[in-house]
């Protein structure tokens, strides 16, 4: 390593677009983690944790020139050699594990990941550089019988995490019949892939655009507020209706939504076998009681259907939030995914049928959050205060007891001259209760004990004579230290 | 993002020094993780999770030149402007966010960190470029009753992981000791900086030269296998055994050590406080019940003197193990750490003490694994095996009792046509039991049972008649699946 120069004071700052993660924002995380990984363990799904470093060939972006080898990533050169990247997503290391491993994985290979990924991208507010993702794929599978299971399993992890039914939707859509939409409405053929790709992006933005933004991108096109023009697919009005038809086939049932849909894709191949598929879901996921309270048919879905060569499928909480503005809207989608069958065709040149769902962890995370359903939010620990430091082996007697006894606990490990100082520590901490020993309680075999939550209550609502007879502090033996702590926690 | 060309087939493989985890792999590791995280959190310290991603200036490296940024780091540069790397240890990120954060957190801050690091250096078997650490420090806690408190935490770590009593040993020095016996030895003073490197290294190499390799290298100097000459301190013989009566000071109790460390720094004022904090430490783990079976004062432990400036810890694994070459070894150490005071320093400019450890996460499960003490080694799924590809739903329906019933179970996904290959599946998942229905079986209302795990044991013991028997399948009925195989798992 070269000799280091004197500097200037470094500043302590995380990189732009990074952050740190304090206490609960990581137990609360972890938590809820762990949950989903319960499930899709019990689906048969197992672990795979791959590095974060990939090559950059590997993660299937090209070096465009030397000195930006990577809009997007996070990437360096190794020694005039190899260049190395952040993996963006799960998904491209899934690819290359599938791949290198082919011969000796399980086939069909279900495989769960959990971990951050790192995207070079400007950061905005509440958009990180680096974030978690929780998938879970299942390679080599070509039924149906793998998306629908995922959508079961997706199903499953929202209520284990504690979403009531009800508050929640699994959708679920088909590429292959917005294919078969395409060939009716007479975009089918080499020379319609551009008008098609206007049709595709044109769908993404029913969401922003509302179904007559859409209708004028499939037609001529359409002037947006500030006068810009964007040219359109061309599509006659009749034929159009058929796009548009496809994006309001909801009805009651699936069973009627998928008669919908082949009245739609009626004489093509493509949207028959799509809608087939979609019946198919839907009768499997019904065998295993999964009604339409759960999950749906339902051709709205858009999101992905460009990406995706068969099934997708997305999770939506359907509960109320406030949002930043104070208004209230639907918390809306925390998960999708779908079938892609490329994955590993890049490497190997082989077409292997792959489907999996991706949870948007951070947004999950919140959603638990803003419904109080966060789990394992660890309470503060009990401290035990320094009265006299000589005694401090006391201190630490008494802490290990509590500890014995599988209580949060700790010592005061600052300066304890000031107590004011140990209270306020106690404080920060969310501590629950302080415990406090001077050498004359410990004459008389006693300790105190402050009931911090009570005090804290107190302070806010007490009057000052409530407030003298200091109801929130006992003296206790001893000898008694682990059990009446446990009834003092016990009455907050 | 430019315009992606036209490649040859990327290589399916990770970079030199990064390597893959599957399900047990990941699992036992998590588990591991989540049983010292609960020891951790029962002592009061709190859950920190950086970014993986740090500016090269935080992470306390210099800019040698712009092409070569960091020797041992992965680094890169950002829009020509700050150079970001990939975090290296636990401790370079505690210490920028100590002093970031330094107004808000707690005082004395204590938390715990678990995470991957990563090292740009050479691979090697077994040495890998990403690594997780795993790491527990107090940070403005003066006292050493901070660093008592981290070794009692680190001999309930490894209980709790399984790991009995007499199976482990916490062994604590202190530098201060080091420091006094060195100015006893006439090695204080500016002019003796070079010669007390020379007598850190030697002491660092204890292990591997034996005591009559680290007396030359005290001495004149010491001319190694291959011919090559090491220069020595040039300490006289007799100042020399002080430093090698530092090394073997260890005596049968720790009061017993203490006085022995006491006259070899008699004299020095930082060796007796060095001397008197190493006693302090004592008495307060004796208070708490931590004895020298568990935890002893051994002024052989050098491991890191150099690096901290106080007491120094190291927990290490006393049982036997069979090394690469079959010889039986003991494991060594699987945790280390001390008291540094320059951690916030580098930042704010001010001292801040700070003590802490860092447990060898693959070490440790290693040894776990040796020990048939990983825990939590997840069980295969129980598979349903698909013999009439028109009864899907059926077979799922199966997989969703079992799954409501806890029981891990997964219907085969793959091509059903070749059966053998179900059964292939199941053993290379490593199935307990192979669920079958065939439509004659279906229509009797019964399902069969493969026992896979005493068909495994048959196959290798069984006679040909008990083979034909076939005991390890029995059929039942369709409505007592999950009973039976509830049944069928307690048997094996």
């Amino acid at each position: 390593m070269a000799k280091v120069k004197k500097q200037p004071r470094p500043k302590a700052e995380t990189p732009k677009g990074f952050r740190d993660y304090f206490g609960a924002e990581v137990t609360e995380r972890k938590a809820m983690l762990d949950k989903i990984a319960e499930v899709y363990e019990l689906y048969g799904f197992d672990a795979l944790e791959t590095s974060a470093v990939e090559t950059v060939e590997a993660l299937g972006k090209f070096l465009p020139d030397v000195d930006r080898p990577n809009e997007g990533v996070f990437a360096w050169q190794e020694d005039e050699k190899d260049w190395l990247a952040l993996r963006y997503d799960l998904t491209a290391p899934l690819a290359r594990v599938a791949a290198q491993y082919r011969n000796d994985l399980p086939a069909p290979y279900r495989r769960y990941a959990m971990g951050p990924v790192w995207r070079n991208e400007k950061p905005g507010p509440g958009r990180f550089r680096q974030f978690y993702q929780c998938d879970a794929d299942t390679v080599g599978a070509p039924s149906v019988a793998a998306d629908a299971e995922i959508c079961a399993m997706l199903s499953d992890v929202l209520e284990a995490l504690g979403i009531a039914r009800g508050d929640y939707i699994v959708r679920i859509n088909n590429r292959k019949v917005l294919n078969g939409v395409l060939e009716v409405a007479g975009l089918s053929g080499d020379e319609n892939e551009a008008a098609r790709g206007i049709v595709l992006r044109a769908i993404d933005k029913l969401d922003r655009l509302g179904p007559d933004g859409v209708r004028a991108l499939l037609g001529e096109g359409r002037k947006d507020e500030s006068g810009d023009f964007t040219k359109g697919a061309g599509m006659a009005a009749e034929k159009a209706e058929i796009v548009m038809g496809f994006m309001e086939a909801l009805r009651p049932t699936g069973a009627e939504t998928c008669a919908r849909l082949a009245e739609l894709v009626e004489g093509s191949q493509i949207g028959a076998e799509g809608v087939a598929e979609l019946q198919q879901i839907a009768d499997l996921l019904a065998a295993q009681g999964y009604g339409p309270d759960r999950i749906v048919i339902d051709p709205s879905v858009v999101r992905g259907l460009g990406y995706y060569t068969g099934p997708v499928y997305e999770a939506e909480l359907t509960f109320d939030v406030q949002n930043e503005k104070g208004q209230t809207v639907q918390f809306g989608s925390v998960a999708g995914g779908g079938r892609y069958d490329d994955l590993v065709k890049r490497f190997t040149g082989q077409q292997v049928p792959a489907t999996g769902v991706s949870i948007g962890v951070d947004r999950l995370l919140a959603a638990l959050r803003s419904k109080g359903q966060t789990i394992a939010a660890q309470q503060g620990p009990i401290i035990v205060t320094v009265m006299d430091k000589a005694r401090m082996a006391d201190y630490q007697t008494m802490v290990a007891e509590l500890r014995q006894a599988g209580l949060r606990a700790e010592v005061y490990l600052g300066n304890p001259k000031n107590f004011g100082n140990q209270l306020k520590y106690a404080d920060k901490r969310k501590s629950p209760i302080a415990v406090i020993q001077g050498s004359e309680e410990a004459d008389r075999g006693v300790i105190q004990l402050k009931d911090l939550i009570l005090g804290a209550k107190l302070a806010e609502t007490a009057s000052a004579e409530e407030w003298k007879d200091n109801p929130q502090q006992i003296e206790v033996p001893r000898t008694d230290l682990v059990s009446e702590v446990r009834k003092m926690l016990a009455r907050t």
